[in-house]
């Protein structure tokens, strides 16, 4: 016999456990479960400061009580099969539950690329699960020389922060000509390596491993160019697939790319199964193609969505699209990026024009910890709409950011932004004859004007 | 013989300066004076941290090098007089000046109440004088006990930087049951007052001063509650009146509140004549009515677009109304109000909705240097519109509390705030689960929907 759950989720990181919060507001008198397949796992964007700023790596260990204190039940288990005609799933352990709505939230897995000896030991893919995390924070601790592979997000906020370990050689390969490439253009991504660099990363940009060497346990890495490095470990920061198998297997269609297809609701094709988080495709804001954005934040408002909707469409998502928003953090430096970059604008079919503002963080500068600001914004020519934007500052400019997406999804113009009323203060932002946003705005306008 | 000028601005502040560098993008053609009526002025919103924050008060100085750069000219002097018919002023060293385009950014003047002995020494109105702010500063830095009257945003800001002086004791004085009334709701009021307690400041509410006693300086205070306090020197930071006797004197029509009445694109009555910040009328975003907004930043934002419409109207003011957006600091307790309080909303007429959040700044919450933080959002009932928004966290909330204001200059509904893509970091924000502006927003919505 089944055991029965009204509402199942499947997968137990933060879209999943938002997913089912989110579903008991909305629908309280349903009984909720939670399947999740590792006893402990981790806050996903919290990995990198396992290695120093968290003094115990078991800080970043991802609680449930939220749901225990809603009444939301959670077993550690794996779904291995869907059966879509009798609304049941079944589980490694051999359980079977009953579902009236189905909530995917499987994630995604590491991209492990097919180089000769990747599955040596101590070469490190960053999965999910606090011991596995553990094992390896501990090895990395113990080495002289680490080799990370991927110059995105991750890939830096790991360099970042196992530089700050004594006697820890870093090295980070890219294969592209620069770090971030995907996130920023290029004079964002060279703020970045600049200050990598200071920190005494070892860049290795247009370059990629094309060997791992070693017995059991890899030694030596080659690169393209030619040169060897021996490490005493090496992770992969290379990016995610979703993980559609589940989905794939149950008959659920895929979109465009690699994700399971989803409706504006996050229904899939099944609409008592819904799909949220890495493992459902996005579409990018303003062209609708498939994006392949794999962030906790766009995970969490997808998740959202779907718990509010889950038997009835109560609250309307006005937002069309993904935007891809994120903001990183190297030694003081913050970075953002919210939208398109120049690049993927220019990519995408759009004829831009591109404001910028640079200043200081606090007014009058000379106040304590005042650090210089940097703003870029796109806009598209003729419309003036508001297409991306990246920043570079002090600690406060992860909201900055996130100004910049608000705008997006409003679909802002220069002209509004540039008459845009913001609070200013001394000792928290620039200056209000000098707000960077508002000046970038401007900036671009009066470019567009001359135009 | 009149000297010529195109486009002539009366007064150097920080609205003067934006609204001449804004216009010089748009006509670059055009001759520039602006017309200051001190050698020396300073940053508004800089003048508290001239006590202890800036070691130096002299930092505090407002630059002019902008404006040089520009090619913009400036005057110390002051106007008397315009002869509109003419196109003419006149000022108090005897000079003229003709104009195009006249830009009345004449600020405001502190409220100085009847209150026997208020014309003693060492009772400071705050006039924005960098010399007369340095004797200020040098007087409070040898004073035993200093009095702040008036427990608004500045009287706060002051309070919290002279209890940083050593061996002065402060006070300060509220008329209202509480401190920051007229932009907190008690909550966030409360929060503010513990975190002056716990440095020291003594605060009396529901009181005031009666009289000032002395010979030629001030020496003691008689409060309405019949007790008396010694003091060294007084501040008063009761809050400014717009600075109209030049418009009034010209015939400029006032509005229904006390600054020069002008329209969308900040034109008086007189179209070639503009006033722009403290002495120019505001109407509030939602009803329209007077809102006596005194801020750097509302007026700057003001300076733009008069500056770009000075000729012909080129940019749209999208924005329609005034929302006070601002945000304050009182040692390392970040506060910040966008649009309006539960209180002021009710008494305008909303039938409100109010949705809450607190949560930790940082995820996981042991990283360094964590604060809790505290968000409230308030809400049109029936349409869910965002009405307000109140904050309380660490640093990068002065960020924050202009998401909320961007949000509301958008009309942002309570649906699509807590559908919103953020950006989340570990070191720089809350997490992707409890993002508060997201969490607050769903906390009014489900309200709205169980109602």
């Amino acid at each position: 016999m089944e055991e029965k759950a009204d509402v199942l989720v499947v997968g137990g990181g933060p879209a999943g456990i938002v997913s089912a919060l989110t579903a008991v507001k909305y629908y309280p008198g349903k009984k909720f479960l939670v399947i999740r397949s590792v006893e402990n796992s981790v806050i996903p964007c919290g990995i990198p400061y396992m290695f120093s700023s968290l003094k115990n790596p078991d800080d970043n260990k991802l609680g449930y009580a939220a749901l225990e204190k809603n009444g939301i039940a959670t077993a550690v288990d794996e779904v291995v099969r869907i059966d879509r005609t009798k609304k049941i799933v079944e589980t490694k352990n051999n359980k079977h539950y009953s579902y009236e709505k189905l909530i995917l939230s499987s994630g995604s897995l590491p991209v492990i690329p097919r180089i000769p000896g990747i599955d040596k030991k101590s070469v490190y893919p960053v999965y999910k699960d606090l011991n596995y995390l553990k094992d390896m924070v501990g090895v990395v601790k113990k080495a002289k020389n680490v080799l990370i592979v991927g110059g995105g997000f991750i890939g830096v906020e790991f360099a970042d922060e196992i530089s700050k370990i004594s006697g820890v050689n870093v090295y980070l390969v890219e294969i592209l000509e620069r770090i971030l490439a995907n996130s920023f253009d290029e004079e964002f991504s060279v703020v970045a390596e600049e200050k990598l660099k200071a920190k005494g990363v070892n860049i290795l940009t247009s370059n990629k491993v094309i060997e791992f060497t070693g017995n059991e346990k890899v030694k030596q890495v080659k690169f393209a160019d030619g040169k060897t490095l021996n490490v005493d470990c090496v992770i992969l920061g290379i990016g995610t697939v979703p993980n559609t198998k589940l989905a794939v297997d149950a008959g659920l269609d895929l979109g465009k790319g690699k994700g399971i297809w989803v409706d504006e609701y996050m229904r899939t094709t099944d609409s008592d199964i819904f799909a949220i988080g890495d493992c459902a495709g996005k579409r990018d804001f303003y062209t609708h193609r498939d994006a392949p954005v794999m962030l906790a934040s766009t995970a969490c408002a997808e998740a959202r969505i779907a718990g509010a909707n889950l038997y009835q469409v109560k609250v309307i998502r006005e937002n069309k699209g993904t935007i891809a928003v994120y903001s990183t953090y190297i030694d003081g430096l913050v970075m953002g990026s919210a939208g398109l970059t120049e690049n993927c604008a220019k990519k995408a079919g759009f004829e831009i024009v591109a404001g910028t503002a640079e200043g200081m963080d606090k007014h009058p500068a000379v106040l304590n910890g005042a650090v210089n600001t940097k703003v870029k914004l796109i806009f598209a020519k003729n419309s003036g709409i508001l297409l991306g934007g990246q920043v570079a500052g002090g600690m406060s400019f992860a909201e900055v950011v996130n100004l910049i997406g608000i705008a997006i999804q409003k679909r802002m113009s220069a002209t509004e932004l540039e008459t845009l009323q913001v609070a200013t203060h001394p000792y928290l932002t620039s200056a209000p004859t000098t707000y960077p946003i508002v000046l970038a705005a401007q900036n671009a306008s009066s470019k567009m004007w001359k135009s």
